[in-house]
């Protein structure tokens, strides 16, 4: 944990916070601290900073905490992506949230199973917790947002087109695509990334005639959180 | 499954193959095929192609290969990976195959825990397993070659200074390092990867003592197998 993020619930005055629990626990177990130590916390949506352990025992982690540093900055993608099997949606969720990523919406599609749509990976608590996972791995601070839109056609032809239409960038991410995908854009754009086995031509042809862009990164084919990663590094500005 | 990988053992004359065992289970449990269906192959260190199905039962999967197609062109970076901890390791071995790299150095460092080089996970059947896995995922046929280096002073002094004598050019990735990792490079190089953690200041002076350039990826901490994924990316012409 190269970070412990509090919640607002976690303050008890201005300058200090408590843990207790699973979380209390967890602090204890990797990092060992005693009383005197100073650890890295931030504040979940605000700062950075340090906090001095002024009490630690079975019951309670007491903090003194002084934020003083900016989070970094978000990576300016939102990532569309088809719904992955529950542990690649995991991976999906914690590694984008620590490369930058704010804003998630995972979509329907022809070879999304039904049954991913039912895992407990897409219930809030379970969500929550990778993106929480991921911010504490990056040493951020800014939840992101998920959404879920289970109707690809809808959601491409009338949002996906939308944001097209008002100038908004929009990348597919799609294996043997004509062009390569792009490298360092600072300005914000949507990634859109398909499924295990890619989208069927009836997709590509919707995600086109909406206004994505096909970009591709050559001819190895790569696991949906594989993908991901590589996609997102390529376009960091 | 993206092809099914066939070695020189798996072949009974020149373009007839055939699969027995754990390998015909998971062939049929995955690809379902039936005689007559075509399949895409590759031939380990070889060609792709397509195999059509003339017996399918619980004893043996029979193939008519026909093997054309190149395989894709590997990425002229060399691995260095402080030893991570085992399921880091598989996923590192599995994800940078499958974006084409053909050489992988692990070795120690100050923060690599002593019972890692003890793990199942470094034993010739798991590591080729999981450059298998990379293969298969990526559609490619070259193995890797996978080395050890237990201790780092050595490794780094004597193989990586020699490297960058001969005018090689090795980066290191280093969090807070001044350089940013660049981008799109198409000559042969090096890539050194710390371990969770990262390398201590002693390591970090030798390896720039050795030539080693400190190249970072931003303010973001990423967790070894994600940040190898995305330096790959970055890396890649």
């Amino acid at each position: 944990m190269n970070l412990i993020l509090l919640d607002a619930e976690d303050f008890v005055s201005e300058h200090v916070a408590e843990l207790h629990g699973a979380r209390l626990a967890h602090v204890r177990e990797i990092h060992g601290a005693s009383v005197g130590d100073t650890l890295r916390v931030g504040r979940l949506g605000g700062q950075l900073g340090e906090a001095r352990v002024t009490q630690i025992d079975a019951d309670v982690l007491r903090l003194d905490v002084e934020l003083n540093q900016p989070a970094p900055e978000p990576l300016q993608v939102t990532l569309v992506a088809a719904l992955p099997r529950p542990p690649s949606l995991r991976k999906v969720l914690q590694q984008a949230t620590a490369m930058g990523v704010k804003r998630f919406v995972f979509m329907g599609a022809r070879r999304v199973e039904k049954s991913y749509w039912q895992s407990h990976a897409l219930e809030p608590d379970e969500i929550r917790r990778q993106l929480w996972l991921g911010l504490e791995q990056a040493r951020d601070t800014l939840l992101p947002q998920v959404t879920f839109r289970r109707r690809f056609r809808p959601f491409v032809e009338d949002e996906l087109a939308r944001a097209t239409a008002g100038g908004n960038r929009v990348l597919a991410a799609h294996p043997g695509a004509a062009s390569a995908c792009p490298r360092a854009l600072s300005d914000p754009i949507t990634l859109v990334v398909g499924p295990e086995g890619g989208f069927v031509p009836f997709e590509v042809e919707l995600l086109s005639a909406s206004g994505a862009e096909l970009v591709g990164l050559g001819d190895r084919i790569l696991r949906v959180e594989t993908a991901v990663v590589a996609l997102l590094a390529r376009l960091a500005p």
